[in-house]
């Protein structure tokens, strides 16, 4: 087997908690595939959001510049996103990574930065339900999915909100290990993986559809 | 509406990831009704973990003893759990606040420290299928069902591994304020909620049904 890919899961101040570490729970689960790095601004306590409640501290492993090689970048949404889309050092670390990585994730409104940083750009894309009409702002140039748990365009992969990004992070597994590791794996944990990336009840509750 | 309950989630190093911020997720979202405290043996960072691998550090709010009183205790699982059942301090510090609490819930291999704590003495509960003979070991009081998302019985809610409880814990919402307000809180994560809490097929994977 191959040694494990580099998943690195860029945090900023108030990430949605579940965004992040239910993905992370399965990838670090998968752990002869895959090691999870947390990056963050500094080496400072990051502050984790649930909503618009503040969420568990966390200690970051690097810095986003990190010069370890990422096979896998994982971008989590969160009301913090409305200020990162901003940022232009995020994106930038983002950006830089891109072109050693194999494959750029996103879970809910972390597509707007991913977007922002030009990554979207003519490809396909999904975000999280209820905040759609913003996260579809943030990316012009983009071919956006209403209706997907998550969306596979070349070496992009983006999720619908918060728990959709669980479902994501197994078809990563699926996509590495193939479909019966990552279900083995759902059963371990005892989730009931939606492994059909077009199964998604929620645009329907958004209106979207 | 009342002021919200306060939720006591026991940290212990290697507290698996999953089991205590999928059900903080939920409760926290849920912030007219619930906030969440993490609680830590020190304020120094708690080393979660993801099955045997470590995962990200976490900065407690305050320590297991506080003087707060909690409305409900969460305990997860995790591979520290096999520790920490001889860990007289966390056991202690567990049974001090349940005079006052009017809820105690353990996710996972949690149902361990409850059960060695003497808080499931007398009653029904349920764990980790794939951890199954160990945890019911530290209960021989208790009685074991090996086949449930989760059990209550009186004022304990047991829940099964790791993704049982999200599900626990929308149970937990619903019970202080409906069916409707779980249902709409999980559409809002885009999470399909199990609300039936005899929905388990994990039991027959683990071949203990």
């Amino acid at each position: 087997m191959d040694s494990p890919k580099v998943v690195g899961l860029f945090l900023f101040e108030q990430f949605e908690l579940l965004d992040a570490f239910g993905p992370m729970q399965m990838l670090a689960a998968a752990s002869k595939s895959f090691q999870v790095r947390l990056l963050g601004p500094s080496l400072a306590p990051v502050t984790s959001a649930v909503g618009m409640t503040a969420g568990p501290r966390v200690l970051p492993d690097a810095v986003w510049e990190t010069s370890e090689q990422l096979h896998v970048i994982l971008v989590p949404g969160g009301r913090g996103t409305r200020t990162e889309v901003s940022n232009q050092r995020l994106l930038h670390g983002l950006k830089a990574h891109t072109t050693k990585a194999e494959l750029m994730t996103s879970v809910c409104t972390g597509a707007a930065l991913l977007a922002k940083a030009g990554l979207l750009d003519g490809k396909r894309a999904t975000s999280n339900k209820l905040a759609f009409k913003w996260v579809t702002e943030q990316g012009p140039k983009t071919t956006w999915v209403p209706q997907a748990r998550w969306v596979h365009d070349g070496n992009v992969i983006t999720s619908g909100g918060v728990a959709a990004g669980i479902d994501m992070a197994l078809g990563i597994i699926a996509q590495y290990r193939g479909q019966e590791a990552a279900h083995k794996l759902a059963t371990a944990m005892e989730y009931e993986w939606h492994n059909d990336p077009a199964w998604d009840p929620f645009a329907k509750s958004a209106g979207l559809v």
